[in-house]
């Protein structure tokens, strides 16, 4: 049949695309297929435009290397991360969920920490003491014992170790194991936000919506125990000025992690004590497991960059 | 406002989108963002198929150099190359238009040739002669004079010069001009239809498709004249087996050559008559163009390419 009008080839792209084998890849070619028409349809989208964003496409893969994912980067800006987290999580979306974006920097074999240790491996790491209390649950509410969980976050001055000279090797990293009630506990200290890298299409994507290229703070987890499905997630602080604005779209209500302040000489729950005058920070937060299948994936880095802290940039939240 | 559910993310991310200052990338970002969650949400893209998706796209640029362009190979695959240009040419897609995709070959600077001249540069270049009458009229109907006219297209065995180390530079290469009645007429070898390279991403897409890579044979145009849109054109000849199923979707009704047949003897309708014994072919075909601006992209190549042909790979239709 000749294609005459824009309706016969969108046609005969879904005619070809519905001759794949695969039951499942036919229903996803099928929905693309019809997206991408119905973007460019409705945009009415000019030949020059369909060249930028070619052009845009390229550069998501040029700058994608074995230690940074553009491609992850801008899914993440655009919110499209987040949405397939929402969706396969939480009784596909209809509960609210504790799972989150991996993100680019979980390294698997952060060292081995009795409950009520501390992540500070390099001494004198800059930063307010935080004591976190952690309850790992089932869907049922019932205590999760002997799950591995992985904690790992960034410095006062938002970098993670792997970024940063300054730091040893697995600073504010380290992996504990839940207790009879699903509990595990460990010392460290407040992580601070930080901006996404701006040199790549993602930066040019954020300026042209004037948005800004922030994460607030988080504390990385991952949950990991055979006969549910392995858990990443990441607890937010809820005091962080980005909070309502993360440029990745990860923070959720069920991720708000609300620090309660302690004044100096309030004696902390277990572990080192702060310093003398040192006020301090406790957080609670619980997990809930679903049942799946328990499965890591392969981490994103394996070990420290080489040289200074990357160069950052901050864009201003335009308007605001 | 807190994020809760997947439609409070959307939402959120439809927020941030709207900030843009400019409103035409406020309305392309918003349709964006609203048909990839759309596809999302009714695909249930699992995270593992998130992470294929996020790999696949990532290659299309890895794979994207100077010389090739995997993102535009793959818009083509889709149809989506085609769309653009189907509805932003005649008449917003309402009326035929013999504009199509440029394609990666076109070479600025082919050589002048007059009108009854041939494309043929390497002597013996193999294929069966034909002879082509091409006419370009504008919206009206009426000759457009002095138009610029490229014209390009491979050997009978598939091959672009840039891409052939047998073929001397600029083989089955011209430009014309128009003259009163708006005609150019040349004679050249019947071109050859060819696979797209399989390589890459592109290929794998193919493959899930159970589709072949080939494109029809065709002839390129360009036709340039001031206050008219520049128009990229292709004929198809309509004899190719693969006419109905351009790999691109480049083939319209409007676009399908019909190349008539001549017996040896029969003399040719100008040139150099065909050798003792052997058939040719003539091709008639009207180009029509709109009125716009007459512009020039960056041509996509530059050049030969160095050393031997493309290795070449067919991928068998399957059911057929």
């Amino acid at each position: 049949m000749p294609v005459r009008t824009p309706d016969d080839l969108t046609a005969a792209v879904l005619a070809e695309v519905a001759r794949a084998p695969d039951a499942r890849t036919r229903e996803l070619l099928g929905l693309a297929v019809g997206h991408l028409h119905a973007f460019v349809r409705e945009a009415r989208l000019t030949e020059a435009e369909f060249q930028q964003v070619c052009g845009w496409v390229a550069q998501l893969g040029q700058l994608t290397t074995a230690s940074h994912n553009e491609v992850v980067l801008a899914a993440g800006s655009l919110g499209v991360s987040a949405l397939v987290c929402l969706i396969n999580n939480g009784q596909g979306g209809t509960a609210p969920t504790t799972a989150n974006l991996m993100g680019p920097f979980w390294r698997d074999g952060s060292p081995a920490t009795a409950n009520g240790g501390s992540l500070v491996r390099t001494p004198g790491t800059p930063g307010e003491p935080v004591y976190v209390d952690a309850w790992v649950v089932d869907a049922q509410g019932l205590p999760v014992e002997g799950a591995r969980v992985d904690v790992w976050h960034t410095s006062a001055e938002g970098f993670y170790e792997n970024q940063d000279p300054a730091q040893a090797d697995m600073n504010l990293r380290g992996q504990f194991q839940t207790d009879a009630q699903g509990h595990v506990w460990f010392q460290s200290v407040k992580p601070a936000g930080y901006p996404i890298p701006l040199s790549g299409p993602v930066g040019a994507l954020l300026r042209a919506q004037g948005r800004h290229n922030m994460r607030p703070a988080h504390i990385h987890f991952l949950i990991h125990k055979a006969g549910y499905k392995s858990q990443f997630s990441q607890v937010y602080s809820a005091d962080d000025p980005f909070l309502g604005t993360d440029v990745q779209f990860g923070v959720t209500e069920a991720l708000s992690g609300h620090y309660r302040r302690h004044e100096a000489g309030e004696p902390p729950p277990f572990g080192q004590p702060p310093a003398p005058g040192q006020a301090w920070y406790s957080l609670e937060h619980r997990f809930v497991l679903d049942s799946g299948e328990a499965r890591l994936p392969k981490a994103p880095i394996s070990g420290k960059a080489e040289g200074a802290r990357p160069v950052r940039q901050i864009l201003e939240r335009r308007g605001d």
